[in-house]
């Protein structure tokens, strides 16, 4: 017997969007280089992004039963984390249930096993990211989980987390961090846009990473100058 | 010595435009998930589409002799089938060879190997199917097969059955096999299109996928009651 | 203690943007089908390209200080060549280094582990090729070296070499062979102009690429024929 | 500034030795599936086996110094676990250290990068499991984690869980099931032996395993008869 | 629907037998270079090594229900060959599935994904290859199909095929040319121990291999001499 | 046309004994951390060693003619780098060729690519190392290079260079540098048989490894007191 939960904790809709203005690279650096998933997860379309609240999914290597008893429970502004594996052979998902999962105004589809229907999805414009693309069906017939904590793509990932996906690929927020992440995303793109305007204006790297110090620890010298300082 | 079988049977013209209506999915799912090559082997040009008869080709890893010849003996309407153990690092076919393609009439171009001078065959509009972009050069040394069944991205190609690709990857259909899969693709395209209606009219995952008998007999429960019907 | 190399010898302006107006795999076939770096190094945009003179990198994987240290020393017109191992789940260089590089008239930079803002590079235009694109951050612990000879995209490249890169890949070669290199790849596209041409007017493989003698010698029949010949 | 946990709570010896009677397929399963660490870490001698206490440890990749903390601070009975990114190009841990973990009593070293000097770890007779083989060096440099929970081989590991490992790979069990997975563990083995005893006795695994049931729910029919049952 | 066929032609026991003389190396040549299976399908226990009739199945991946029906209706002297997809991370079988098919007298057990037990099926002496060793545990939840053509190791597999495996790999022979193919094995396996023989008498490749031709009609010249004739 | 060069220097065989007391990962660290070839390259018999000078060969993929013609030339004490692009499907070498290497002294045959008949070569004592084991044929049929530099696992091996191979993998060692490497290993492995003696006496990893400044000065703390330290 399994039991699904279709209950879970979700942070403020203000919350979510504020952390959504910023980066998944921005955000995994702004918590301290954190919560990134594995490089191998990556977007079908790379000008699509998305945020929202991580609703996890586990199903059977190509079986997508528990996807789509996830697209019923799943709230608007939700993310379906979908692991399956990282199955590469198999097409869970496609333009049938990503109209189904638009519908329910679900924020995104993330997987480790691949998806189909392509085109259409990047017609559609429901971000879909995934391990692969493969055109290959799946079966409706093996129980899974829906809600548990999962680990996914490296990472630990808890139902009601918060999750931003771009171009880049995926990173996690834990809920009640993300206030906190999206100040600290604030400052950290202050910060960088401040260092991008000192280097157009000539500044180098030496100065402005401070490097000049550790190398002189570290001992490094050039053909320069005995030392890089 | 190697001898070279030019003679191949073709399904009818109106018979593979029927088929090629459809998407590499649909037409894997009409014909009961058969047929889909390994998630490996992708358009270098994610926008174009392809089907027409399939005329296999066997090289050497990193000789592309047999290519060479199959552009001579292939008709127009024909997709070269390459195989060359998969090799990532080589470029089997380039601008030259891909203007001799086309000028040829033949449909697209299919490898498990690479191929190079991506630019220029995304410009020249032939679609070019492969494992891996490489620059790498060939030589022309090894003999191998024209028109022999093979076994190409882990399915069994026989010469004269048909093939589609698109964006998501490629499939294959028996000769004999192809108005009735074309017959069947129109169906569940349909059906396809009625689902997505259902959705966008509210209907459920549950509802839709005929998952309330399923989820009862397995077992499933939920914290909204006790079983998910 | 490390000692870096700041100054490289550097082949002329003329002769490195002549060898530039020529592709990657145009290169690699001109010189003898030399120098093409593996095929798993490759843009993030694939309408960018790039020539300019190897600058090399070793990082330790996971760690950007050399890079850091590189940008500094380079010179406009530079390659940063970044070996880092090979390592995928890195964001060796993002946007902030890349307006650092560009301010400095960097050419392009090369890994053969990860990048990330791989969006907000696109904008900015600076050619970046890599391994793969991975959000996590790195740290500046580890020195390495600068200017050394390295084996990297298994070949081997010296500081001052000439790089090229496009949408197949990226190719090298030896600083006072550039001139040379030059001139047979201007050859090497006149006479695939050439081929194009009389394919486009209905020039047959076998007759083109000379096989009639190869497959007599080889003993390739066909059932046209006794012979291909 | 990094703060390492050297106290972490550990199962008594009776319970962990209890465990580590069985093997960690059984372990796997009677815990209910859970806990096998992904199958690319395997023993260096297939003959070795341990169990003990997780002492977690996250290094950069090709650094080891937190590994060597590590080893000054695990207690006899503590298995190392040491995420260096999963890395291959480097021998995270030799003979040497091979020797200082064998003298703190360390029950066994398991990383998801390499080991060397295999010969003489193996002759040590310390069990150590691996995701390669390497020769190549370290450095010391970057800081990292000692007891923080960890995915590791796609698990979660939390320091003072019990892990056992043999031929197969590697099962991890938190350590306040450890008692009942044992005793889980024994009922599994003497159910199997009995499967044993009835297989080699002549039972058919249609009736051991029960499909009668599930093959006519199923609808399998076979060219014996019209339902396999 | 799902109907297995349990009758499958097979070879006399005298082919097989004649066949199984020889290393899976030597028929895959006697035979033309056809038939070996992938590389990375390998013995669990390099001393094993078996000969049979192949008795195909297909199974989900994660999933042994098929190769438990298979167990069932195989017959003494039949290799099960379980295709699952190649998925790397599950134990589709281990010691109990085992001696389970050792008391029927199947000769091997031959998957592309993974087995575990492997100290306990080493110890039983049953001959088993996989694509991988893990731990992970497996449903039995969807059919699949037995003594179906296969493609297997990326060669097609008919039911009733003969197979030989070894330290090696595995090879495939079609059932009506076994006996042809065990004759051609002799006669390869003669000519190579004259071949040893010759050379540990002095003889050398250029001369043995006939390469002295080949070499100078490719113009192979050394700084011994102008041709290596 | 293609110029084989058969003359090397080679070291002289005092020093390249000398160098061969000493493990692959020993001479690698003694040497600055230089010259181990990728981990990928493994023995088939993990008790054998071997240490020779580099024989450096070309083939292409799945064709062992230059192997073949390599025999030929190279001399007693000999070792055979056989770049064959890391195709990993090809047997380029088994027992026949294997008993004519042995019959020429040669010390051991090394690929990036596939080795068959591995029963046969461990029983007959050559030591083999390779990328893979395959049982597929290949063909004699394209010039490559015999004694040019070359990029092998990662590495550039010049003829002549010294190389050594055990269970850990192969390192090289530049012919001129062989007796300093050979000291500064006797040096290493004295100084690793102290630090042995040492943590087999109760030694520490903080002490032995001089630890403590540096974890004073990266401000590492622990819950045992303020500073490691």
């Amino acid at each position: 017997m399994v039991h699904v939960t279709t209950q879970i904790p979700r942070a403020t809709d203000e919350d979510i969007a504020r952390l959504g203005q910023f980066t998944a690279a921005t955000i995994h650096e702004a918590q301290g280089r954190r919560g990134a998933l594995s490089s191998t997860i990556k977007p079908i379309d790379r000008n699509t992004s998305f945020v929202g609240t991580a609703f996890t999914v586990v199903c059977a290597p190509r079986d997508n039963l528990m996807l789509q008893i996830a697209i019923h429970f799943a709230q608007p502004g939700d993310v379906l984390l979908v692991s399956a594996g990282g199955f590469p052979e198999a097409g869970m998902f496609g333009d049938v249930l990503g109209n189904a999962a638009q519908a329910k105004g679900i924020a995104a589809v993330v997987t480790d096993s691949g998806v189909r229907d392509t085109q259409e999805l990047r017609e559609l414009g429901l971000p879909v990211f995934s391990g692969s693309v493969s055109i290959k069906g799946t079966v409706k017939e093996t129980l899974g989980h829906i809600n548990q904590p999962l680990v996914f793509g490296d990472e630990v990932i808890y139902p009601g987390d918060v999750v931003k996906g771009d171009a880049d690929g995926v990173v996690v927020v834990r809920r009640e961090e993300v206030a906190e992440v999206a100040r600290l995303s604030a400052a950290r793109d202050a910060n960088e846009a401040d260092l991008i305007r000192r280097y157009r204006a000539g500044g180098t790297t030496i100065e402005l990473c401070n490097l000049e110090e550790v190398l002189r620890i570290k001992g490094l010298t050039t053909d320069l100058d005995v030392s890089v300082a």
